[in-house]
């Protein structure tokens, strides 16, 4: 038996105009931060399995979602405290991951690897300190070579690299922009980077896409059913982050109110008398998974990118 | 003006029969934890620099000692506190690291980008684990794919690449020795594995190494002298590090007896009066820098290992 469950919050093809194919629909902080805090924990086909936070980025599983093109995921900190929630105490494989478009993963590594995602120390003399200045810090001094010369080096990329042109496109060699932050930790000031291109425009719409797996055996054939979801901001106020996130709680309080959920206090809504009507109000509202039958994903024909 | 300061302890030559030219001489957990904890910084001519923890052992700087041979250093984690404590709150370049035989950083790099060093959780099953299973956790699930072929392909690493025979010489792929040890962190479970290769002999021998590097100007002229020292021990009683390490003490609590040193309190052994009279006593006992006029180090000859 497997669950494996991969969530994205990415930005919607009319408006995915940077080589990311990413802009914050999320508070910003804990993008930089995904992933820190604990080692990523899952199981596989019953076997433990443990990725670092330096490694995570860099074992992606790939996805297809129709209509909408090719994703991937990577690990989220810890899926097995889900696992008795679920009641998938003896499950074989639960993986949990968040979606991205593909490349991002490859490429948000390398500034972990530079070390600009730490969120531990403050840089000196960061108040006075350039784009520029802020990459060279985690690069060795030299009188000479270049910030880009010793980049390419220290993460042994080419120019031709779309990495490199990622890296390029967030300006981090730019030595005219100043980070203006006293104070701030690496992660703070990759913060005030990224924001200045990864932040939505007055037009740009967001997206939502689930991506689950349910594996099962039914007469002793192992099946699989994945079930998709892709659901579409109209405009910054209605963002498909606050139709998912923000309708289903409104839906509850409802509920509450009109007295068709009875339980009282802190609640998960694991029981279907909470979720079923939900999930059916929710359609109203676009947000619809499309279930299909797929082959029992069995690992032998998975190369994971690393 | 500059102050680097490396110090090392290693295996003496003629105990020095593994591939990573490495034994433990000094608490294993600290060598396993090493670089944790914080990132390293330090100066280099007036740049403040940050290193990563997944970055520290591959940027490394190779110094040469008379006799004895290459060795090469990592950052320590926080070289500026030691700016004040030292007197040298204008230095220039501020650095200090830890010596190790050429090769061994780029190969433990290896265990840290695994995961294997982390002591901040529980492995399951760990009581039943072989070391085999315990390198398998921190790689993807396959139904046939090797361990080995697994961890190439993960490291970017081919089979004709040294770093491949230390891993090989760990018993990291070995299936029937088992890691014994109930409710283990990975780092308890590699300190585990390291001791069976990595515990001296009773007729082993260890060395200390130290290389400090001054740089100062004299008459508008940039001028360097790098100090080294080398300590052999005798036995498994009289160490180099006991030596290094057990002596000044000792005759640090004599001086204070016969009332040659008349601070009080808790001190750092930084005053002349203090450390005089035991560097000449230390003499005696073979611990002696040896002092080489050098070119001031500008770092652009300097090609870091990345």
């Amino acid at each position: 038996t497997l669950f494996e469950s991969f969530c994205g919050g990415l930005v919607a093809p009319e408006s995915d105009n940077n080589l990311w194919n990413y802009k914050f629909t999320w508070n910003p902080r804990n993008v930089v931060l995904a992933g820190q805090g604990g080692t990523a924990k899952f199981i596989q086909e019953g076997n433990y399995k443990y990725i670092p936070y330096n490694k995570i980025f860099s074992r992606t599983e790939f996805m297809d979602v129709k209509g909408y093109g090719r994703f991937e995921g990577y690990a989220n900190r810890d899926s097995l405290k889900y696992r008795s929630v679920y009641g998938l105490d003896d499950v074989d494989t639960l993986y949990r991951g968040t979606l991205r478009r593909v490349g991002f993963s490859k490429a948000w590594n390398m500034l972990i690897e530079l070390g600009m995602t730490d969120d531990a120390y403050i840089m000196e003399g960061s108040d006075k300190m350039s784009f520029r200045d802020f990459t060279n810090a985690f690069l060795p001094y030299h009188p000479s070579d270049s910030v880009e010369l010793k980049l390419m080096h220290a993460l042994k990329i080419d120019q031709d690299d779309i990495r490199w042109d990622k890296l390029v496109e967030l300006d981090l060699f730019n030595p005219h922009k100043m980070v203006g932050l006293a104070n701030a930790t690496p992660a703070q000031i990759l913060e005030r980077i990224l924001s200045e291109k990864w932040t939505l425009g007055p037009d740009d719409k967001d997206m939502i896409v689930m991506y689950h797996k349910f594996g099962y055996e039914l007469n002793g054939e192992k099946k699989q059913i994945d079930a998709t979801m892709v659901c579409l901001g109209d405009d910054q106020t209605y963002t498909a982050m606050a139709k998912t996130v923000g309708l289903p709680v409104a839906m509850a309080a409802l509920s509450i109110l009109n007295g068709k959920i009875k339980a009282r206090g802190v609640q998960l809504p694991i029981t279907k008398d909470v979720y079923l009507p939900i999930l059916a109000e929710l359609e109203d509202f676009g947000v619809v998974f499309h279930e299909t039958e797929a082959a029992y994903m069995d690992y032998a024909n998975i190369v994971f990118a690393t």
